[in-house]
């Protein structure tokens, strides 16, 4: 089983991820978390060149090289680890190019899954959980070091209304999930969300 | 006038581009010489990451980064110059990644001109040289350091190959020059190939 975690910066995506490892753990599954970019020597690398290029970089440079660190995670971490019958869980997959440069970017929705088929081979979460926030009722204080992190509440609020979205057009992807609330209380609902994993 | 080079390695393209590079500047035309990958801080980055990275990379992986280096050099170098009225000259462009990984490599021919669309947004060659020599007649010793040019006369025979094929396919883009005879021979050809740069 291949789960992912969506939504804007500080909806909580972090913690919930390893709430719901330690969950499945509990119950005797092995898990392996990953997140994006990174993850693997390339996806470090991309990762930095991603953090410190600055926010100039274009749209379609941006996409292609999380599309490059998404294809190495598939291949050489996600894969064999599902293949090994562990419970897979990211901190971002593809939705987020869709959103960040397909929607917001505006390089298009169909573009960016195109680039992902080819990226991805065709793998997709089984589940993806998005975690859904107003940015203004951001858990976590952002880190203006990350320029992924340090664009702005309207530019968050457009990547939310994105996931929005995308989980109303692709609804037998996506579970959405109340982001708001205590840490206990949103990881209870992530948890009735995933009913196949509960036996 | 955007012109790319493409062949299989030791075709002479280097030598071509350097030479007709030369005729055009003497004819009083501004002329801006680039090679792929690199060509811009980015593009050097990741051309030293595919370079060290070994054989064993993915070719989703390997597309992804030649892209994102491609769509950089586009934003950062071809596109301003071309505005500024200057003749560029590619050693290599987005044919190469059609037959390296979408031919040989096999992602597919459309699948990589689909990401190839996203990331040049659409700006193709004016005119493709492509450089047609049989493998065991290469011009150059070549570089055993160099993933790239290391991979064996039957990988370049099919490299050579998925070129011809896509000459024939998408004959308006290219001209078909014989790689055979002297560096003089060849660049008399290439010149007869542009008559539009003649005048």
């Amino acid at each position: 089983m291949f789960i992912a975690f969506e939504g804007v910066d500080g909806a909580g995506k972090s913690t919930q991820v390893r709430l719901l490892a330690e969950h499945l753990e509990g119950q005797g599954r092995e898990v392996l978390l990953c997140r994006e970019p990174g993850g693997t020597e390339l996806g470090e690398e991309l990762r930095r060149i991603l953090l410190v290029t600055g926010g100039e970089m274009d749209p379609e440079v941006e996409v292609l090289l999380f599309m490059a660190a998404r294809a190495q995670l598939c291949n050489k971490v996600i894969r064999p680890a599902l293949e090994a019958g562990k419970v897979v869980i990211s901190d971002r997959f593809l939705w987020s190019s869709v959103v960040y440069q397909g929607i917001v970017g505006g390089l298009g929705v169909e573009e960016v899954l195109s680039i992902g088929r080819v990226a991805t081979r065709g793998l997709l979460p089984d589940l993806t959980v998005l975690v859904d926030l107003d940015p203004e009722d951001s858990h976590s204080g952002l880190d203006e070091d990350d320029r992924m992190e340090s664009r702005g509440l309207d530019f968050q609020r457009r990547v939310r209304e994105g996931f929005l979205s995308l989980a109303e057009e692709f609804s037998d992807n996506f579970a959405l999930i109340d982001g708001g609330g205590s840490v206990e209380q949103v990881h209870g609902r992530v948890i009735e969300a995933l009913p196949q994993v509960q036996s």
